[in-house]
């Protein structure tokens, strides 16, 4: 299958990293559409703020339906569970891994772009600053993208540009990028609070990633609640 | 993660190659489970096999939903375009190529299996008598493979008993198994049609294994149109 190298679609969440990823993509590519995966999100704020995010950002956005992960439980972002500090002891990772999620979201991005005519995916995983999941590192995904071009026949090339950064330096891109106004409309809190809780781990992460990058983060800002 | 290697998850979806693979998987694991994937198939009459047939081989299914395929379009077997010979033109493939399917199903498969402690994946692709789907290739489940032991960090083995057999060759490994029981509940006909329509692609390659291997189809014998 033909696809297009210069046309992009970004895995996109809402989040403080898939935003910084659609905007870098506004700067790389010739065009962008975007994929937002409704997974059964417990927190519908999350897609409030994507869809906001891709309308700001004038790029077409296609929300992808996936019932399949609350069917499969086990962990604390579809299902009942809370989000807890610290790691299981089965597997050495935050009750947050859902297994074989961003393999499936990105193999799902994949299936639009081929329908669409575009060769590059985008997203935020981040080897640096993660959680620890297996799912967003670049072994994964070199893996994955070779699994997708020969499983679709066509000559898809994952981008991963926040792979080696810290979540300071992921803000200084985001502010090179003129994306702080996204900025301020994404959602990062896991457990769904506007203004953000501030302790979930992925509060605390984005915290440190501004601070550290001497910005004052853009959503707390337009909530006043900043500083 | 550590998962058992004598534990299997059947990528199960009620029909001939599928339930073959449950067969072998009895035969050479000590624990199965299947996994059914309700995509949105057109013909509710293929979950309904695949139910009957793990009730009648005594095994643990897990149903899990997936509506993205639906959402996603373009193709014959979830949306509302007719089956039809040929390939398309634009990526030489069948119109019933759904892009990416078999790579997510697999994945799903994967994160139950992890969920559920098994190490063995099974699944009915096969190389010779495919239709060309590209998903459905060695090489292809040789990079998934990869993906999900790294993604899932997790000692996933895929197994593809029928990789390298021809339909007949297939129907000769499912009356060895003693599955012929089995297979005369399982469904095939991608119009839907029981008794099957005799015409489309997926029956005529059924047909034609089942003449090959000089085996009546007990599918049709039950239905008491053989012959």
């Amino acid at each position: 299958m033909d696809l297009d190298p210069q046309s992009a679609v970004v895995l996109f969440s809402g989040g403080q990293d898939s935003t910084t990823c659609l905007a870098w993509a506004i700067a790389t590519f010739r065009r962008v559409e975007c994929v937002t995966i409704d997974y059964g999100q417990r927190h519908v704020v999350e897609l409030e703020a994507a869809a906001a995010i891709a309308k700001a950002a004038g790029v077409p956005q296609r929300v992808i339906p996936c019932d399949s992960f609350r069917a499969i439980g086990g962990n604390a972002l579809t299902g009942d569970e809370a989000v807890v500090d610290g790691v299981r002891a089965s597997n050495h990772l935050p009750n947050t891994f859902v297994p074989g999620r961003n393999i499936i979201f990105l193999s799902l991005a994949a299936a639009v772009a081929y329908t669409r005519g575009c060769a590059a995916l985008v997203t935020g995983v981040c080897e640096t600053d993660s959680s620890g999941y297996p799912d967003c590192r670049a072994g994964t995904m070199a893996a994955l993208q070779e699994t997708l071009r020969l499983g679709l026949e066509a000559p898809f090339t994952i981008h991963t540009p926040l792979m080696d950064l810290t979540k300071a330096e992921t803000v200084v891109m985001a502010k090179a990028l003129g994306a702080l106004p996204l900025l301020a409309l994404s959602h990062t809190c896991y457990n769904g609070q506007v203004p953000p809780c501030g302790t979930c781990p992925a509060c605390v992460l984005r915290a440190k990633g501004f601070a550290e990058a001497g910005v004052l983060d853009p959503l707390l800002v337009r909530l006043g609640v900043a500083g």
